[in-house]
């Protein structure tokens, strides 16, 4: 089965939003062992959407349509494949009741314009969107399935993980299967993984080795096409010895999940809690870390200490320490630490104090950055970093390199 | 002049990342009044790659190419351009120089394949990265210019401002131009949004009007197409009076800005400073703020009180008041609001109080959110929301919404 995937909205021709589908559903096409040849993007103009359909039909079996389902005068996907499939919309009782209970919750009132969101197509199949007002929808003709989705990746995202994927596998009953494993790395850049494990990557065809750089960290993807699922993963786990032999020390994941969530799982698991001190990171540090459900069963808070007289104040840190090394100092990430720790009675504290520019301060250079790691029994540990680029980039590393030394800490028993 | 930009790079197909250059590039071009009609993403195989520089080179007289200009094995963009073109690349002293000073002050080492990136076109031209190791390259044959870019956004975009932008407009010395004016709204949804300019919307041309949903809030852009900015302006100004008549009260910046600048350049205008106490933004609000430079002149600090025990241990919230009205309650705000107030002496302080979810507690649902802004002088007020989504919506729309009544407060004076 041959697919392609079409977004659509002027917003993305003008550069003004950025497709962020195509990728995504290319991946779990690939996952479900289906191919992707195109990826088009098209206005919000009816003929030139109606051409796009007429080219998708000619050479694909299962064409994934994203964006154009909203309720405005612009949004016209629907309506364009009905008239290109020569069919009438009718409305989904479903799709009006979800609609109607959905605008019952809000504040917001519910415009004429709603309701256009509750047609869909005779025959076809209709995807009800528990995080927004536009349904998906499905429909099958001449050996050509259409699925379309809503645009906002908040809604998308969802309703394939919770209906579209199986939809797709239900069209597909014999398939031979594509599995890729993920490991991710903090800690060591892409360049110096890939020399680690250049043979293995120029040798290796199948199962292939790939680096992707992430915007901290770098993924590693063991991909192989088999039979089975068995098949697959005992020839993943060959090569998957090898790697961790390796370069083991650097991997703290192997189910894509980031370093918030793993530092909080072996937190809830071993029933410790945590509380945060920080400085340059402006609370990104203890941000990172509720992201993730349930983490008010380790996270305890923090504080954000941006001025001396704060740090003094809120983390008892030393007017002479501040005198003597600094705000940006090993000494005052230990006293911001510890003092947290004792203020809020968790098991471990950690901090972050560091410059992320753009001017630097303390004659000391933006990008250094101290992590301080105290606990209830143990030595305080003190780490030193200099990170390179622009002030978010500086934040986002600092938060990332605490929380990797927080998770060695935490591996280390 | 006719372009088109190209990405490459394997991870572009198999969606492990996602295309943000050619959204980017498209719009900076729309700017200089260049169309793109083109984006392709190609990956790392020489053929496919030499074959979309030959299609470039039939259709376009400017083409933009993203990635492949890194220091491993399957970076090939410029070796195939060159092939292409049939000249042999060069070492450029700048770009050796550049590479080698950007490792002194690293602690990672310079590897063999880093040299690499020190080889130039011959009669071209080199944008030096100052963000990273690649250097830009433009190179012009036969009547078309090729720009190559290196591949991660935190280099493309800063190499774009600070020299190919001024590259591109030396290549186009007559040009009409195509001026865009954004307006951004929040608290105000796009379809109310739209309800209210339909009649707008509908009858202009040019000046277009369109919106665009964003993460949070929505952007209106107003687009002229004219012969001198002075034509442009003049023509815009008078569409832009007409939609902040109708709807000016949610148009908090008309200069692409985040929310969190426009509060905090007020702040710093006025020399006033904000503390902050959150609970289910788990500190967001706060490193919202600190993403701007210079925030430290405003922004004090913040404390996150995750549990009940914490709120009452570090923003002094008093038993009765979590008792009687729960942790998620105006009442809670409020005294998180004004203890963090006295406590960290700031003008203004603001609490967010809420339930992110993803399971409803305290009896209440998951998305009541309340704001309580605290001021030196004044009442303090409260604000309520139901925010509807996942957990890191509720997050994100939480600390918008806090900046959004700040920024309110801020303009009453």
């Amino acid at each position: 089965m041959k697919a392609e995937v079409i977004t659509v909205g002027t917003e993305l021709l003008m550069g003004y939003t950025l497709d962020t589908h195509s990728g995504f559903l290319s991946q779990e096409c690939a996952m479900l062992g289906i191919p992707v040849h195109f990826h088009t993007s098209v206005d919000d103009d009816r003929d030139r959407l109606y051409q796009t359909f007429q080219l998708a039909q000619s050479r694909s079996e299962l064409v994934i349509v994203c964006g154009g389902l909203g309720p405005t005068l612009d949004d016209l996907t629907k309506e364009t494949l009905a008239d290109f499939l020569n069919v009438e919309l009718i409305q989904d009782p479903a799709a009006l009741e979800a609609l109607q209970s959905a605008f019952a919750g809000r504040s917001i009132p519910m415009t004429q314009n709603n309701l256009k969101q509750t047609y869909a197509f005779p025959n076809g199949t209709t995807f009800l969107n528990s995080r927004g007002t536009a349904p998906g929808l499905a429909v099958t003709s001449e050996g050509v399935t259409y699925i379309l989705l809503p645009g906002p990746p908040g809604e998308m995202r969802p309703m394939f993980e919770d209906q579209i994927r199986e939809f797709i596998l239900s069209l597909i009953p014999n398939r031979r299967i594509i599995v890729s494993h993920p490991l991710s790395f903090f800690g060591i850049g892409e360049s110096l993984l890939e020399d680690q494990l250049k043979d293995l990557i120029q040798s290796e065809t199948s199962p292939s080795i790939a680096t992707y750089a992430e915007e901290a960290g770098v993924v590693l993807r063991i991909t192989v096409e088999a039979d089975s699922a068995k098949e697959a993963k005992a020839r993943i786990e060959l090569i998957r010895q090898e790697i961790l032999h390796r370069v083991g020390d650097f991997c703290f994941s192997e189910k894509k999940e980031a370093l918030e969530e793993v530092v909080l799982s072996i937190m809830q698991e071993r029933k410790q809690t945590v509380s945060i001190a920080e400085s340059c990171t402006g609370g990104f540090l203890t941000y990172l870390l509720t992201t993730i459900p349930g983490s008010s069963q380790a996270v305890l808070g923090g504080v954000v200490t941006y001025t001396n007289k704060i740090k003094e104040r809120m983390t008892n840190v030393s007017v002479d320490t501040l005198q003597k090394y600094g705000a940006i100092s090993g000494e005052t990430a230990t006293e911001m630490a510890e003092h947290t720790r004792d203020q809020f009675q968790s098991d471990l504290a950690i901090s972050v104090t560091g410059l992320a520019g753009p001017t630097p301060a303390e004659g000391k250079p933006v990008g250094e950055v101290w992590i301080a790691i105290a606990a209830k029994n143990g030595k305080t540990e003190v780490h030193h970093h200099m990170i390179r680029g622009q002030r978010k980039r500086v934040q986002l590393l600092a938060a990332k390199y605490a929380l990797f030394h927080l998770w060695q800490r935490l591996k280390k028993g």
